[in-house]
């Protein structure tokens, strides 16, 4: 938290990658003006930044939800990590001070207003802007960010480890808040190797106590075990109706307090109903690409008869954030990613494209 | 609460309706030898019985989710109120004493150690037997029941009044207490006119300080209004986007912090989450006839955008229930009803069947 | 919400009753310049501003809790309310515009970021001033605010309503929020008759349906019984033990789910326990003068035997404020307050001191 | 849970410690006739006892808080494992069976209707009798009990192990419940050595994943550490004032969200407050010996100002029984103690009374 009354060399130029030709996958390195830090700014110097898939669908317009094109010459990103450099005026009302290593979100800011920032729902706040998307994001040297917004990021932990978390890891994190089950219950993560779930079953095994069981496909388990499940199902090996059956067996009969749907997949939510003990929770994270369905199974018989619950989860909001780091620092939470830089990013969206990334990357902006 | 250590005259045999030809709608009055209380079970003298939607079905087997035929001879209801005559062999371990006027539910006992008993859902009991159903019911002057499981009638609440309230009554209130909204905020209620939902207006309204919109067919904006709704929407003159967009305008551009489904019908479902606010609950609460159909609207990216909930209620435990004849000896809350009697069962259920039924109906044992 | 795109025509200076002897009973107008918002700030034309207890401990420096003098030539005042004049650079990232109704509370500003604020209780930010005291307050016609924490005053809620709400209807209401008790079930107030406690009647009653037991002298039973308690006790006629029973008695002899303390009385704290049914909350709000004293009867064994909770509450976030005024604005709640004007106010502190003072004070600034 | 249906030779007469000197030390093997089960009882053959401090208490008649002379010729005890081995009429509505290995609590039965039943507080029934007190206990072969309120063991759990858990485990764990604290944030435990203190530090940390602090004289400091403790303070040490400070630096200056008070000791009380960071909860759980004195530093202005809260607790309910008993299953929970026998009952309680004893000790009853 310590930071020095020091002043900053800022040069006059930075350079970021710009989405040169949205809609494609295509970015471009260029040298851009640093800018001034407005009313509350400051203005940070990123080291570090995730690239997360929900970056190439923005590029690439690809996702219905979020239905307006990227402008042309955007700079994408918002997983980023660095120092504040600048005070913009009025910025230093908060506890930011200059020289602190501090975070950039998907969510650029909150007005701290609206209903939603009212509510302790700051990620959703109805004046918000996406990093990398509507506002330069963090594909960058620079960035320009709400003093009353940046996450600060604790001592111990290095800006490389925690630029995945300001996203993955704090959805993550958000949805296991919302899953209703106590420490000591049995909670399933489906999509237990994915970017979002292998952080899901880490921070509910071992930061908060849960009894995890990791679903996903068979080359995942090593992986899913590793991050602290206690069982780990191959769900290409049984069906929706066994492997419900074996998920009661593995909670004494009872089924799984909690089922957190990671995976974007119909599928995956179809299945999880029928995994939940009676009086349990669904919580919904991963978003299905394609056409809309309902939620399979989801028969208000059902729910009433069982007093089943589901609810919808995304982002999380600034003490999550916070929350999310804090356990990371303790080495509690590890997301596996590799190194990268600015220039190879294009590669970078080409193999995500592929599928052939292997976990995160992040990119390194010195 | 005081109760005189009276005896009690009991009779041989007593008169009761009972289900001579399951799957047609017949009822039939004999006179049956009076039960001795068994170990735990205390001899009710019945006074008054509702006569309930899920008597017909039970009656009928017309119930997909209670699949098991009623047996031949069995004596219906579970909504009786009467006077404790006789105690069973340690049956005095609670707080029931002899004379004490209580009630009869649907969940007929709760052993106490199951886990829905352990975690407060002791009208889910895993060992439980609905009355009139597996067990002998209230339509009846004589009943068996569990010491630990009857309701206590509060002075002041007329018997009458009660008999609806330990059905109809409980299952509103228990949704209402799911609904997840403050006081103060708004509530909308689905099926406004109906048998739980022209109780679940007043509670809401009168009980628990919610803002309450009423739904329903037009005919019972006056009903609705009167049990204390600042608002009623007649759904037949308004498409689902119209009503949630009407929705949204009452609400200050909102929307409800929660809706409770009391309408049995897959179309009242389908509107519901549309009309939620940000971080909203719609609580499922009637069970739609004939096929069964997954909640409408019920997409994933939806409610991970909007953080909204869907909760499933049923029954109500014993808490509850004692909560809401507080309420009703205080006023807040009136079931409309008419008087009848045994021998005329049958025709209520005719009346029932073909939808001629104003109110309910609640039979007079005495 | 609306307002007109309108500019204002906004004097050189403007009346303002400063401290002007720090210390003693004395305040004086005088004419100021008006100042220029700065970031994240706007400027507020008040037209009404409430009296508080509060303010006169701040000007005669009595406040042991709060222990530097108020600097000489301080404007006072912190329950404001008036309209938006002028926009500050970087003021309209939330949802505050030109024009706006808006009020100002004890809280003068919040950071956001510090921990109190990232918990919901942005009225305990670490950073903040308290208006009146450490940063320019409401006697006067003229206030600069942070736009993230002004409060929107609800149209058809007037002005001079809403500006004792923004304090000692807040602090009630927040009270209450943490009093533990489900609607329908019994709370005390203590101090039913004060400046808080009338409020926080009429909220426990008609704005949260519990039942209520207002205690205080007698001659304030009409008062407390008209802002809607059930019963009222006169504590001059009754000792401790004689006013447990009573309340046992009238709550069928559990105790009260709640007692909330408005009173600054450490003997109404000593009392408050034992009117506590098990498992019951009580709240402190008021602060007794005088020595400190620890909480009377607070025996760990007595705590222990019968699962009571003592919590502490004061002044309520943003998202509050905006209920209680709400509350205000349907009419369930309503200050008894008379007008008075600038230039009487160091008689208004005067007839407060000597306990001369009926209802509170709210000046009118027009 | 699988049981055989076997039947069991069940002797005449069985083995057990009485109090044959109430108010002394004193304890006597007899021979005595085993009893039939009554209606809704089980008979259990225990094969192990825990020996309590209360029990030590209740035989020498010290206690204040329950006033009432122990009966001449009591069996002591209230932390018994043993098999189910007949069944009275009537308690076979629940999930026990003949066969089940059940424990013994505290709390000898539930009638399940009074209010602190009805609100999860079955612990604190309102017509409970203490096991080894008012009705007959633990220190014996056989004993009756109400088959709805036996505690299964799980399998995979010794007996011997389990019976501590069964008072002291189930004390630690339902006060751990009611801390407020979330997964990852501190709880600081005084008494951290004792036998409360050692099971909440485990259950905390391990179980709850709260970091611990534990605070006791330095003799424990291995003990502690052992159990899961991330720092120790030894408090003979340090001052008060020492001692908050030291855990605001080991807080990053926040103080805990929790502490928890095992130590039956006056000025563990008087430190605890200081300790908690704003919004802080301070836990009651053990009792001081001697003259009652009110909760030191527990000043209105204090808890107000800080928001803080004071939450008592005891006993436990079935539910938290079953789970702390899981938690030991799966070896996150382990009770230090040494096996003894009947016949040397009354060494051990003056080994107890002499402070010479380490760890608990249980008997073995074979």
């Amino acid at each position: 938290m310590a930071s020095d009354p020091v002043t900053y060399d800022i040069p006059k130029t930075f350079k970021a990658a710009v989405y040169d030709n949205p809609g494609h996958i295509s970015t471009k390195v260029e040298e851009l003006p640093v800018p001034e830090p407005g009313p509350g700014q400051v203005l940070v110097r990123l080291t570090h930044s995730g690239v997360c898939r929900s970056d190439l669908s923005i590029m690439t317009c690809g996702w219905e939800a979020l239905p307006f094109p990227v402008p042309k010459g955007q700079i994408g990103g918002h997983e980023g990590v660095g120092i504040v450099q600048k005070l913009g005026p009025g910025s230093d009302v908060g506890t930011v001070k200059l020289g602190d290593r501090v975070g950039i979100k998907w969510a650029a800011a909150m007005c701290g207003t609206c209903m939603p920032c009212r509510n302790g729902f700051d990620g959703h706040c109805t004046q918000f802007k996406v990093s990398g998307y509507f506002t330069p994001g963090t594909f960058a040297q620079y960035v320009l960010a709400p003093a009353n917004y940046v996450t600060p990021i604790p001592e111990g932990l290095e800006s490389a480890d925690a630029a995945p978390l300001l996203c993955a890891g704090l959805t993550s994190y958000s949805a296991l808040r919302k899953c209703g089950a106590k420490s000591g219950e049995w909670v399933v993560i489906s999509g237990a190797g994915g970017g979002l779930g292998h952080l899901a079953v880490q921070i509910a095994a071992r930061g908060m106590a849960y009894r995890v069981i990791g679903l996903d496909a068979g080359s995942k388990e090593a992986l899913v075990k590793d991050c602290g499940a206690e069982h780990f199902l191959d769900i290409t090996k049984y069906s929706s109706e066994a492997l419900a059956e074996e998920i009661r067996k593995l909670t004494e009969g009872l089924g799984a307090a909690s089922v957190v749907v990671c995976a974007g997949v119909n599928a995956a939510y179809a299945q999880a109903l029928g995994m939940l003990a009676f009086g349990g929770t669904m919580v919904c994270v991963g978003i299905p690409d394609g056409q809309r369905k309902e939620i399979g199974n989801s028969y208000p018989a059902h729910l009433v008869g069982s007093q089943k619950r589901i609810v919808g989860s995304s982002i999380g909001n600034q003490r999550e954030a916070i929350e999310v780091l804090a356990l990371a620092a303790r080495g509690v939470v590890k997301t596996h990613y590799k190194l990268d830089n600015l220039e190879n990013l294009t590669t970078v969206f080409k193999d995500m494209e592929e599928n052939k990334m292997e976990g995160r990357v992040v990119l390194d902006l010195r």
